[in-house]
This record gives structure tokens, C-alpha cells and sequence, in this order.
């Protein structure tokens, strides 16, 4: 079976670099699985896609050795299932906010006996090899968000579920969760207290953090901190940056 | 009729400023079309859309006040008239090499008398108005690609050609033509000689000059020469630049 | 941002007309957005759009000043918060059938403090403006599907619920859980009782109250009745009757 | 093989009701082939739709027995020789203007040794029968339109030429070419010449006539001269104009 | 209403045969539909298909009298009211555990008074017609999946529950919650043994058992044992078994 | 830049198996892409693709070595030019009849001074690298289809044509200009001695002679007498055949 890169990563010590697709096209997917990229998430909660797209991107990132992910819409089994199947070699599923939340996650997301993830990895078995069943359970990377008061009362025990790879900060709902404007680089005390509290959880159960960041500069800072996964905006963000520094600086005035 | 932004802009004795659409999405059309260039250039020729995608692009851009714009694959009336109807204001024209190019590209693309464009502007009517027929034939732009030594040699009798509203510099295929390596910064004396002669031949007709740019730099250099309509790369491009500006800058060792 | 043409219509006493749209495609919903209806609703529930339709139809509705509005399939978070990211202004929830159900509704459609809404709002921040979070929990509107006679015992906490904007009775489905045929013109005194304290929860609690109804005549008398928010019937069956008075009225016999 | 029931008709001295399709959906097709037109064209020149919708359309209208037709965007080989491929029982080609162009329409339609018409119809075999390619010569209808001063002149020898089965007036583009506005309901009596002396070709070459038809009134007076193949509209513009019915006779003031 | 077919041959003690589409494309599932199968269901769960994929199957199935399936992705009642409104005729329901899950089911799928499915079938009435509101309890037909040992610890209750026609064996997930490897044509005494008693338990309650095929050949031993529909593999497993069959027999070697 | 497999295979003197593929489906292309044809032809003339399908098949054929080859519906440059930008690393072009078709091919599919392709390879230069430019006219291939009198009669001026590297028959076709009915395992004389005349050709020109079949056993006749690309059917009918096999060895009489 192919070997999950970000495992790999983690295991050297190193730091995933993700960027979060927002774009429901196959084309614009493969165009940023060959700019280098760790892996690229497939954003099914706030991006454009639905599942017919994610299918398609999905295939679009297979044509690299960039790693597919998938961000699914919320902790319920059908997206969670269907996007392993589509193939996903890493889910973020937002809002865990308990040991229950963990616990789910991991049983739609692992095959029996861990689980009860049903049978049928149609396009995964193309992708990830005719033995993907046998080492799926072992392979795939389950990362649960943290983004609510909730979740911040519950790290450890989050953390500390078997089969959850990695912590991984919203921001931008913490941040409107814990009071503050939605932002996608907080610094306010209670955010940065947030964070370290996070990374200490993690730290303490052997597993990453990760974080979704609003900048290169914020994403190095937190890659300062201890932060081993983390995404710089979107394609659709990047993109409108890079047009607005040329539309900045083109004179318009004819001469 | 809404009235055509690109003929208000050269009016003026303003510069257009356009960036084409390579990627076959909607989100992302609607996301440039937010940015604040002057108009969108729908690349049917190289672009990854075929026509499905046009009209919805053309949807997407419509929620803007940016000017929807085609370029056409080649010089043939089905192209040509599905993407009048479908919502461009203007159109590219690969290949215009000679004043017969020029004419027929204006007999496809204007309703009797002026030419033999077929009557049926759907989405036109919603778009433009419902008075879209009486005035297409004076708000609808047309651009004539420059991109063969045939072309260079035809330049007055092109520039010249009623309902040509500007000549328009491919500078990829016109280096491949010439001899050199396809680029989009070339500075060989020919290359530049041959931007001269388009700038004149279009002065001496009271039409525009347009070219495509590699960058911004170039872009301004261009319009200092004297080009009214400055294409800067593509959305995919302008993404993957930003791109590539993260990876340098993310420091991938953990800490 | 954007204001809400729904809340300015309702504000200044006025009734909105609303149609609804079955067919999954963005030029029929452009056409139907220029017709002059206040809003459009696209039909999850029982229309043929998926969510990636919606996308492309919002986006289609966008081109005018005609409000989009979303029926979600079901009071879940997906759907709810997808279609609120993609660009609906409002949403019409089925069987909101008591007061946690209402509830609900608001914490799954407000952000933070008033519900748990995820933030991403990538298409409203073009389509409503770069400053809709800020505004957004304000202008949304929320409409409670009345469709059972569970829901018919708790319209009083129903209509109370902070963040409702109106009840709207969906008259098939409530027929038959009433022990009627689905009709969309009921007149059995029960319904017509169900009509009047919809009513009157509605003006009680100081909302709106609509119905979706199965012709112009029957959409008039319920105007006369207080509704301010009527459905006539939805795309595919005003294209249907446009056809069939076609056919009835064509003498298809050759002379 | 299937029988072309517009042939049938035909043979029966009746009239066949024709309504083009413009929007691009496949549910839209189904519900107007439900309707009882006896064919429904897809407008691949004007319409919204390209090839890949033409496909899904004439599967949907393949669900009852109304025929499938297609309008060709041009007299050109690939979408006459696909059209048919995919399901279409009968062509309409626009701007047929003389015997050659009538020659060529036959050319790309028929198989060896009538035409040149390559050979590999998948869906028409599963929708017509395994034996089409035996029958589809003789079972297919060609149907050349009449729009232009030039196809006036050349009438007779268009109707006569072995294989066209009707000739069609597009009154919009016929009246642009002769000077008028673009109208679908005509009344001029150069319009009427033409008009007449379409039927007295058809009648003399013993082929059909055909209109298309801005109004069901219109249409039955066409009828009444002879024409025996009438379009009314198309499925957008009656969903518009069911959608104005609406909107003027709903009272939108509260009581 | 069209008679369901699936409830005939049942009804003369026939056996279903029955084949899983998981490629996602209309024509493909056209082709599928004259090959003789007597039903085909729209894999939701694990096929490629997303809902508006499964809109245009049941298009192209609709073409045929072979009657549409789908499987739903889950026990949710969004994906279950939304099949049968675009045009499934049967639904095949994974882990239905307990009797709770078997009412649930029924719940969801059928109209008041038996259960709360909301109404608006509005492409189910163009293809089972305009009384299908009337017999749609009676003529659609629900498949409970059997593939945990909590669902065998209950199939008594499940199979009698009111409203279930059918028990379904899936015994790649039947397999892994035994403790056994994933398999079609699994022969383990305890696998047996758990098909003996879904056989019983169906007899029981009057109503039928079925099961999924790894091969013909287990399908038909699958049929002397008792088992009244049989599905064999998929579209897409039946096209790689006939292309490495092409593979293995081309001698590669030029002669 | 990415080695053209296709080339490699016949410098080394052996046989390219190839199937076409009709299903415009991107995941059933990849499940092709996996059985181990050598190159697989997305089929834009008789398949149900349009360009749209065609770009995300060479995607998902990409994600595997197999070589993604089109054919394309017509010598015309549109589809030629795009098919090779979109990703196609070989072209099958119907009806080349003579020296001037044979040229005009390599005209349109070869950049200067070959040619005129236009510049802008945007797919290409992810698929084959950032130097396809400079490489892509030695490493493309171009396949003429043999499939008229004419062709039989201008053999020798069409093999001999710089750039072409490969002769096609298309038997259906040839059959069908040869008289008989359209078939793919002809064995009239005069097929056969078009078959030797087409082998001859291309050896004595010094290129390879390919055939497209309609079994295995005829494929391998093809092989035996000198043919170096195979083509074996498509995917549908694989699938179709398959079915077949299913279902005639189902014995659908309950025990």
C-alpha cells in the first residue's frame, strides 16, 4: 500500500506544510499539487466542493506524490466515509469538542475492529493499492479540530484518544468562540494561552498540533512554537493576493 | 443596453487592464471578478473551459461590473457567435493574418447588415438588456490576435478593417513564429520591432494596441510604450506564483 | 454589507413573493431571477439541485437584486451552514415542529454568541460584502417550516424563538400529516384553522407568517388573509402550464 | 429500429409541434418531453447547452416517446455526425443556403454510400435498437433552414435535393438578413412573399414546411397556410412568460 | 402508477438479479440498463455518485423498464426522501441493526400515516405518474442491510417490522464484524451460518432475503440456497474483469 | 520531460495495446487506466465525451503510466490543438485521405517550424514537465485513420508525410466505403488486401500500421500479420459484454 507522507513527515520530525482548497475544480487541484505542497485539503465544510468535486480533486492531487486530504463537513458518518473511500489519506474534522466527539470520529473513520467504517474503498484501492484494506486502519491520519471552549476544557482526553493523529487550531472559530473577532493570526493572551495548551496536550499524548494560518509570517511563528502541521490560507486567497499585487502596480494611465 | 466598460475605458484614453481565466470554474471567475481588473478574458483556446463553462464564468463575472470577455479558439462562427450569446462584450481572435481574416471575423460577429451573426442572444438579453439587438453591433468589442509573420505583414490592411477595434500581440506564438523561444518578455530587436509596427499600424487606424505580459514589470513597460490593453498572466499563474512565494518562505524544520 | 431586501420589504409593511426552483441549472435560475419575484428559493429538499447546483444558481440569482434564498433538506448543520457560506440570504427549514427544534435552527445559522455557526463565509464575502460577519447574524433571515401537528401545538414557542423570522406553512405536507390528500390549495375548515393560528402566533410573536401556494388566485386570498410571504408553485410547473396551454391551444391538423 | 414518429406524422398528413429547449438540464428536458409537444429540439447554436448537455437531454427526452431532434450550431461535420451519435432523430441546420450547402448537410448525415457520415453510434443504438445502422439512412430526418435572401433565391433546388426532408424559416434571422428587425411573428409582405414561397417549394419538391413560431396564434395561422412542422417558443421563454402571469397578477400589498 | 417490477417477480416467486452502479455517468448507466439486470442501484454509499449523479441514472435507467435503485449512504432521512423523490423505485438501506432502525427506515420512506416522509416528488411523478402520490407507500419497495452481529442478534425484529420487504446481506461488512477479512464469497461455518438464519428470519416474516455476489457462481449457489435477489459485483468491477481478459489473451509481441 | 511510452514500445519492436474509451466518466477512465492497457484514446468523435470529459480523463489517466492518447472528431485545429494542451501525449484523427490532409495534421499538432500549433500548453506542463515546449513535437504522436477509397488510393504520399507515425484503420468505416457493413472483424478480400496495402505503407515508410478490433482472437490475427497497435473494443462494451456473461449464467428460477 502507499505510504502515508505525512506519517512519514511527523516521524522524521518534520513540519507538514498544507494549503486548504476552497475551489471546486480538478484543473486548479492539480495545478497546486505541483507547486509543492505537503499535502492539500479538500475543504468540504467551507469550500465550494461538494462530494462529485472532491472525487475529482482528489483524482487531480493523485497525478503528484502530494498527499490528499479532506476536510469534512461536520462529525457524521456519511462525508467521513465517503471521502476515505473517494480517496482521502487524512481527514480534519471539525468541532471535537470531547472524548466522545474523538471516539466517533475514530469509529466512522477505522474499519472494524476499531471501528465501523463500512467496506467499499473503490477508487482508494486504485490509489492507494489492492491491500489498502489490510493497512487502511493503520495508514489513514485522523485530525480533530479544536475550536471551541469545550474542546480547550477537554485537550487531554481528546488528545489522548487512540487513533487521533494530531490537534489542529480553527482560529477563526475559537477566536469567535472565546469572544474575540473572527481572525486568522489572534494574539490576544487568551488565543496564544490557547495554543500552547493545545500543544502541550498534544505534546503530552505523543501526538501534533497543527494550525490554519493567515499568513507565511504567522505560520514560521508558529512553527517557532512547536506547530507541525500547518496550512497558509487557500488557493482562492492566494490567488486574489497575487492579483492585487498587479493590479497595485499597473499604471493605468495611458501615455 | 448596458454599455461596454472597455469602450468607455479607451474613450477615456484609459488602459485596460485584463487577466485571463485558465481555470474552468465559476467561484474562482467570480473571485477575480471581484479584484478590480478591468475585464476577464474567458481562454477557450488554451484555457481548461470548453463552452458549458464560458456561460457560467460569463454568469459569474456578470455579478460584477468587470467586463466578460472570450478569447475564441480559432477563427470560426460557432465559437465566435455561442460566445456572444452566452454574454461576452468582446471578443480575442487567434490568428487574424491577413484583412480577409479580419472581415470574417467581423461578418461572424456582427448581426446583417454589417455581418451574418445569427440571431438568438439568450442570455444577452438578460444580461446586457432588452435592447441587446439594436445595439450589439456598436457595444461588442472585437480583437484581432497578431501572432504570425503573415500577420506583422498585413498590419494597416487589418488595423484598418471596419469593426476591428483593436490589434492584439499573442507574444508566445509570435516568437515561435519569428524564430524564437516562446516567451512573454521577449526583448529581441525583432520582437520589439514587430510591437512597434502593431502600436503604429493601430495609431494610424484610431484603434487600440493590446499585448500579453509575463509580468507586471513588463506590463508597464508596455503601456509606456503606448499599449491600451495589458494582459498580466492568468488566474492559474497568479496563483501559483503565490504559491511558490509560502514554500520558499515556510521554514520546514520543526522546532 | 448587503442589506437584506426581504427584512426592508417586511419592514415597510409589504408582502415578498417568492417562487421556488426545481431545476437544477444557473441560466434558468438567471432567467427566473430577472422576472421581478423579491426572492427564489433553491429547493434541497425536493428540487433536483445537489449542493454544487446551489452554488452556481446563488451565484446565477447574483447577477440581479432578486434575494437567494435556500430550502435546506433538513434542520441539520451541513446544509444549513453550507448553503449560508455559498451565498443565501435566507433559509426555509422544514419541520420545525417545537421549540428546541427552532432552537436548533438559530444555533446551527447565527455565529457566535447566538449559535455555533462555522466560520468560512468564502462566496458571501464577495456576494454580501467583506464586512458580512460582522453583519451577517443581523440580516440573515430564518424561516420555520409549520408542517406538522406537532408543530401546530407549539407555534406560540416556535414563533417566540429569538432569531425566527417567520413561520411558513408548506400546506402538502401538513395535509397529510392532518389526514388529508397533499394539496397545495387546501380548504378543509382544519386547515384553514391551522392557516388562522399560524397567523396568529406569527403576529402574536411580532413575525411573518407565508405559505406556499399552488396558484396566483389562491397566493391572493392568502394575502388577503395577512400572509406576507406567498410561493406560486416553482419553475418546472409555471414552464409546464406555459406548455400546456401551448398544446391545448395549437390545432394540430393540417389543412 | 425505432420509427422517427415525425416521419410517421408526417406520413398522415398531420402537424408536428416542435419546442426548442435552451436550457442546458436534463430534469428540464424530462419534464417538457412529459409535456406532449411531439418533438423538442435541442438548440445547440443558440441554447445554453454544448455537447455533453445535448447527451443528457436527449436521454431525458428518451424517457417518453416525444422525438429527439437537435439544432446544429453550423453546417459542419462534428456536431451534425454527434448529434446523431448521441440520439437525435431529426436535424435542424441553420443557414442552408443553397443546393451545395443542402448537398453537404446530406453528406455529413447519411452513412455510405449516400453520405460520408462515420460510423460508431453508441447511444443510438441502445436508444433506437441494435439494427439503426441498417434503418438510420432512411429513419433519420434532415431539416435545412431558410434565413437568408440567398437560400430565397435557391429554393427550389434546396427543397429538391435527395435526402433534405423539410425545409424551416428561422423568421428572426430571415428578417434581419432582408432588412427588418428580428421578430419571431412577421407580418411584412416581403416576409409573407417569403413565407409563401417556402410552402410552394416544399409542396413542389413534396417536402414539408416549417416555422418557427413567436406565439401560439401565430403558430395556428401558419398552420392554417400550410406550414406543417410549427415551434412555439422555447421552455425559457414560457417559464418567463408563466412568471409574468404571476408577478402582474399577484397584489403585493399587505392587508 | 408503474408498477413496481421488483414487487412482481417477487410476487410470482421469482428471483431479482441486480447490479451495483458505482461509476458515476449517465450513459454508462444507460448501457447498464439494457443489458437485462432487472433492477440497478446507485451506489451512494460507496460508488462515486453524489445526488445529482443519481438524478441523471435514474434518467438514464428510466429509459429502460429496468427499475432504479438506490443505495442510500446511511440511515439519514435526507439522502432516503431525496432517492425517492428523483426517481428510485426501491432503496437499499445499510446497518439496519435493530428494529428501532428497521421503523426509522420506514419512518423516513414512507408518507403519513405510515411514516414522515415530506412530499414534493416532483420528478417521481413524471416517471411513475401522477397518482404516484396515492400508491407510492405500497409500490416502493425498502431493503434493510444485514452486516453486524447486533443486526443478526435481531432480525426477527427487523424482518417483521412493518413496511421492510427485504433483508440484505453485506458480507464484506458482515465479514469484518464477525472477525473475518472482507470477502464476497465468504465460506466460513460462522459466515454460513449467519446466512442460514437471515433466510429463516425472512421466511418468517413473509418477506425476502438477498445478498451481494462476489461472482456469478456464488450467486447462483446463493440462489439454490434460498436468496431472492442477487447482485453481481458492479459496472466497473464487471469492466476490469473483461479488460484484464483482454489483457492476458493479447500477445504483446510483434510478429 | 516525460518519455512518450508509446514511442518507446515500437522503438523496441513491440505491440501497443490501446482500448478507446466512451464513458465520459473520469473515475471509469482511471479504472481503465489501472488494468494495464498501454495507452488508453479518450474517443471525442464517437464517444460521449465533449472537452470538458476529455480533460479530467487524461487527469485521471495521468495518475497511472499508461499513455493518454485522443481522438479527436475532425481534422480541424480546435479540438487537435486542445486535446494536446489539455494532455493527450498522442492523437487518433479520423478521415486522412490524402498528402494534404496528412499535412495539415502535423500543420495543427506541431508548434513552429513544423507547424502552427499555437503556444500554450497549460495541462502539458504539469503532466510532461515545464519542458514540454521545447520537446513536445519529437515526443508527440500522430495517428492518421485509414478509412476510404480515397486513403486506400494516396497510401504511400499519407505514410510518407513527415510527422505522421502511425497509419489507422477504422474497418467500420472502411468497410462501409468499401460496400459492406460496417463491421470490426472484416474478412472480405478486399478488406483483407486493404488491410497487406495499409501494412505495406507503413513499412515501407518506415512508420507503424495500427487496427482497431473487435475481439481478442482478431486482435491477435491483426498482431500475427504485422499490425503494432491494438485496439480492443471499448470500456462500455467490455462492461456490456461482461453483463452478459452474468446474466445468461444467472439462473434466475428461486429454488
Amino acid at each position: 500500500m502507499r505510504k502515508n507522507n505525512i506519517k512519514r513527515i511527523w516521524a522524521e520530525g518534520g513540519v507538514v506544510l498544507n494549503c486548504f482548497l476552497s475551489i471546486a475544480d480538478a484543473y486548479s487541484a492539480e495545478l497546486m499539487a505541483h507547486q509543492g505542497f505537503d499535502c492539500l485539503t479538500v475543504d468540504l465544510q467551507h469550500g465550494l466542493q461538494d462530494m462529485g468535486d472532491a472525487a475529482l480533486q482528489f483524482q487531480a492531487i493523485s497525478t503528484t506524490d502530494t498527499v490528499p486530504v479532506a476536510r469534512v463537513p461536520w462529525l457524521e458518518p456519511v462525508s467521513i466515509m465517503k471521502t476515505l473511500d473517494l480517496g482521502a489519506s487524512a481527514l480534519i474534522c471539525p468541532l471535537v469538542n470531547n472524548r466522545k466527539d474523538a471516539e466517533t470520529l475514530v469509529q466512522y473513520a477505522k474499519y472494524p475492529p476499531l471501528g465501523e467504517r463500512s467496506f467499499g474503498p473503490h477508487r482508494q484501492m486504485l490509489y492507494a493499492g489492492a491491500d489498502y484494506p489490510q493497512h487502511a486502519n493503520d495508514e489513514s491520519v485522523l485530525i480533530a479540530m479544536i475550536e471551541t471552549r469545550e474542546a480547550l476544557d477537554n485537550l487531554e482526553e481528546i488528545a489522548s484518544t487512540p487513533g487521533i493523529d494530531a490537534l489542529y487550531i480553527g482560529p477563526a472559530d475559537l477566536s469567535l468562540n472565546l469572544g474575540f473577532p473572527p481572525g486568522f493570526e489572534p494574539d490576544q493572551p487568551e488565543m496564544v494561552a490557547a495554543f500552547d495548551a493545545v500543544l502541550k496536550a498534544a505534546r503530552d499524548a505523543g501526538i501534533i498540533a497543527g494550525i490554519h494560518c493567515g499568513s507565511t509570517a504567522f505560520a514560521n511563528r508558529m512553527i517557532d512554537r512547536g506547530f507541525r502541521l500547518v496550512t497558509v490560507l487557500n488557493d482562492g486567497k492566494l490567488m486574489a493576493q497575487a492579483s492585487q499585487q498587479v493590479i497595485q502596480n499597473i499604471q493605468r494611465t495611458a501615455k
